[in-house]
């Protein structure tokens, strides 16, 4: 199966709407890397202003859902595709919810950013979290770059680097809870800690699933819910 | 705006495979319930075999929601459906990932009513969460009514609930930090309550999701991320 290309109609109009939709996911994902980028900063840094400033963008993230949401609806509607520009289509709408809850959890971890900054809590609990929002970051870039130029390869690539993200969640859960065992009294700032890391490990599973709508658009096969080697033996 | 009737098309054929498609998210929504019954019966009663069960049969729901998925996909590349048709297929498509991640919530719930069974817990911590569990019981089960009937009235009324379970939620996690700082040796295991509680707070902001698809699609207007104040004034 050939690797599809949006840019294959007659109608030049089509072309420019499917473009432009992809624009916008783009773009949606630009701002979803931003406030996940800001949330670990705050978080490490104890910067509660920008934990704060976090809060009050996400509504640009749900605003973009609702438009592009809209979009595709209309596209469906006005334009009837179907074979691979539907499965654009299609990829578009489950990656926009998927950045929507990616936003989501960026937002929760700028909460929990300015609730630890007010709290006795120690910086050294934070040094699993540091490379974890690290591997995480990289992660969804990879993602939002394979979806820019639906690379198959590069989404199998991305899927597998979430088996290291889940590793190092059930590592930092193993420490912070030997933390919260000696001294107590770090109960709840430290399930503060936990809880980051805790959506951290979510938006990894989410940046997966972007990985899998690329697959589905560009080879026309639902991964979901398979094995990785399931997986690779599609993308081959 | 009257309330779309999916009965309505020439085809007799398409009535049949929009009403078959509707019958299959029902039918993929009562196996969820169980799911979540089942889940909460094993934490409550220590019930590792059944926590066990529990987790052997999340494929099923897996299996439903990707074969849901690729129906509708078929029947918007062969009808090309318009107005409400289009919007029952959207929000039939989103329903279903949202039925899902419920189901895999429930999963969650199965696997840590296993690790409790083998830890030495007390049920006095179960309090809380038994009667939360039955309000999120009740919410999925009057979503997926509402579903059934496409009533976005009673969706608003199961979309309000979302807040007492919030609410209780929140007493939950208190109670229980304040257990684990008594007794640290507690800390793994109330943690795994904790995560049940959690499980079931996001269970019903799914329950909500699925309420705000049926508004969608009753009355044709996306309410995601507004106020219950504007969506009861739309409902209206």
């Amino acid at each position: 199966m050939d690797k599809p290309n949006i840019g294959h109609h007659i109608s030049k109009q089509f072309n420019t709407e499917l473009e432009d939709t992809l624009n916008r996911v783009l773009a949606m994902g630009g701002l979803v890397e931003q406030q996940l980028d800001d949330g670990i900063k705050a978080l490490i840094e104890g910067d509660a202003e920008l934990g704060r400033l976090i809060t009050t963008r996400d509504y640009k993230i749900n605003a973009l859902e609702v438009a592009i949401d809209e979009e595709c609806t209309q596209i469906i509607a006005r334009r009837q595709p179907t074979a691979s520009d539907l499965r654009l289509i299609m990829s578009v709408i489950k990656t926009i919810a998927d950045l929507e809850r990616i936003g989501d959890e960026a937002e929760r971890i700028g909460r929990m950013a300015v609730a630890f900054s007010q709290a006795e809590g120690s910086k050294k609990h934070f040094a699993g979290i540091e490379s974890m929002g690290e591997q995480v970051k990289q992660m969804l870039h990879n993602a939002l770059d394979a979806y820019a130029r639906m690379d198959a390869e590069a989404a199998v690539d991305v899927w597998r680097q979430d088996r290291k993200v889940d590793t190092k969640y059930e590592n930092i859960t193993r420490q912070l809870i030997t933390y919260m065992m000696e001294d107590p009294r770090s109960i709840p700032w430290v399930l503060d800690v936990l809880w980051s890391a805790r959506a951290l490990e979510r938006i990894g599973d989410r940046a997966r699933n972007i990985c899998e709508y690329i697959i589905y658009f560009v080879k026309g096969k639902d991964v979901r819910h398979t094995s990785l080697e399931h997986m690779e033996k599609e993308v081959r």
